[in-house]
């Protein structure tokens, strides 16, 4: 069966200030948007930014903390990754992990998104692929 | 800033068990894996099943609950939604929602996997790009 993610939805409480933080934080530009969802077009699939209540009722389950999972964004040189997160957190993200050298290589730290969502923001010299994966298929 | 993600890590209580869902359940390949962590390459990223316990110490948080995000994973055909959720289900998951036709087009089911984090199984017509772009950039 084909390995593939066509959509990450992230239940939020308020779209506007999740947007805020992907737009103006990330810097992302929404390719959809209605009152009460956002997608952006990421490398290959879609992150949608939803109104918890409605994912909620969509999937029939009610959730409530953020959850046992994180999501990681790459980026280019180990000297991005703290800068990202400390913007990241001026456009309400909150900071879990400051950057440093994780065991298997690299320089990481965690940030939460205004719905307590994980981010891991990463330099990871080791996984070359991922970039080059993402870049040909950005849209 | 690229609209990137590179890594999706699901935290699991039983690395066993989760790959049972994965490989027999979705037929998917890992390609790495040891003791606490089993990665799958997905389209252009990876998934990476981790042990709670090491993802929680890793971004300095605990977690306890699946969480108000969901997964989508979209197949060719309207019947083939419901027989994935059953199949799934027999590997470890755990229906939410029985597939059925949402307002805006398509058909989709919900399922956990063991550690309830929420997979939504979906044929999606509207949005053909999402299955070209996945083939395109499936490795």
């Amino acid at each position: 069966m084909q390995q593939q993610i066509s959509v990450i939805t992230l239940g939020v409480a308020d779209l506007t200030r999740a947007r805020r933080f992907y737009t103006d934080g990330f810097g992302w530009t929404p390719v959809f948007e209605n009152p009460e969802i956002v997608f952006y077009q990421m490398n290959g699939f879609m992150l949608g930014t939803w109104l918890r209540t409605a994912l909620e009722g969509d999937m029939k389950r009610p959730s409530a903390s953020p959850g046992g999972f994180a999501l990681a964004h790459n980026v280019a040189t180990r000297d991005a990754v703290q800068p990202l997160i400390d913007r990241l957190a001026r456009y309400g993200g909150r900071m879990l992990r400051a950057a440093d050298a994780p065991p298997h290589g690299g320089f990481r730290g965690y940030v939460a998104d205004p719905d307590d969502h994980a981010w891991e923001i990463a330099w990871n010299p080791a996984w070359p692929t991922y970039a080059s994966e993402s870049e040909r298929s950005v849209q």
